[in-house]
């Protein structure tokens, strides 16, 4: 039971972090050799590597968030995340296994909010002394049309 | 707390069956002389018996299932699930009666995510020696737009 | 745990009542001397007092109640809520501070359910000898494009 009430406020704190865009807080989410990507349920299913999004340690996530923030132009939005209560498919002292469909929903300056990415995260998370940290989280999506412009994390 | 924590990953791994469109997984989340249907609001505030899809047995599901996978001529879609945390209404050792709001996101081979179904899932739970089963599950949508395309059990 | 189960009930407890037009339960949620206020998330930010609906105490509640059914002249529609588990930011016995992420799709009668608002709820709550009661409730959205039909409490 506490781990579950530790796991929801994990995601909880995930979607807070990400939608307030604070990236700080987003890569302290992660372990030093995590891995993180964003791909289409269909090449996930199929074993495919393609991948919208993959980065590898959190020197990649780093330089992902200075892309961002520093040298991509691009339009601003901003996300709101619903993340379903977390299924737990394994856990030992060690390493939990969970999953937790999301949506995310996008606003640009016009004020109109949109479906944009909906999925599933697949997740091993690692407890350390600091408190829960994503050894990988792969963000798995149905939607596959709306790429172009996927800026930040989801 | 232990019952709570039970019915979450209950509904949980409710989303992931019909999801990743695990029919079998899904029909034995059941008991034998279960009821699933779905229905709109108004016809089921109002009383009103019409209903989108009303099953009445496990044997119907099954049904139901041969027809989606064997004989029904249809596009195929994705789904994608968000369920609340579940409101429990009340419950004893041998029924739960809890609800849950619930997003259903489509994605069709054009790639776009819609919003395809919204509503509430009204349900009586038995408990039973190899877990949870659904003895009934009313799934009451607001929308009543799109149902010539409702193929899969929502 | 039982704090985290209470809150969770409480917040879905809201999304039902809003969710049914229950509008009496609805202001049954807040304290006398409650604050309830809807908002852009960039008003908010920028620490900006215009908002969409601002209310103070039970009784402007009640006022705005008799005006959605009783004088204003408006489309109905009916509200489904997603709300996220709830994050708990800080509690004592006196005060609980807690946000959730929230989806609402409104359905008018032609039937298509679409996204309405989607944001934060940032949670004042106080535990009374009756239950929680929100002593302030602001919903802080991220979209603004189609608050001349907010009609309804968020």
């Amino acid at each position: 039971m506490e781990l579950y009430l530790q796991l929801t406020q994990f995601y909880q704190d995930y979607a807070a972090h990400v939608d307030r865009a604070d990236w700080d807080a987003w890569i302290e989410m992660f372990t030093d050799d995590c891995t993180y990507s964003v791909q289409a349920r269909e090449n996930h299913e199929r074993g495919l590597p393609m991948a919208a999004l993959s980065l590898d340690g959190k020197g990649m996530l780093k330089d992902r968030i200075y892309g961002i923030t520093e040298t991509i132009f691009h339009d601003p939005y901003m996300q709101k995340h619903i993340v379903s209560a977390p299924r737990i498919i394994s856990h030992s002292a060690e390493l939990i296994e969970a999953q937790a469909n999301y949506a995310v929903f996008r606003t640009k300056y016009d004020g109109i909010a949109q479906v944009f990415n909906v999925g599933r995260y697949i997740d091993r998370i690692r407890p350390t002394d600091e408190g829960l940290r994503f050894e990988s989280r792969l963000c798995i999506f149905d939607n596959d049309m709306i790429l172009n412009s996927l800026i930040y994390p989801i």
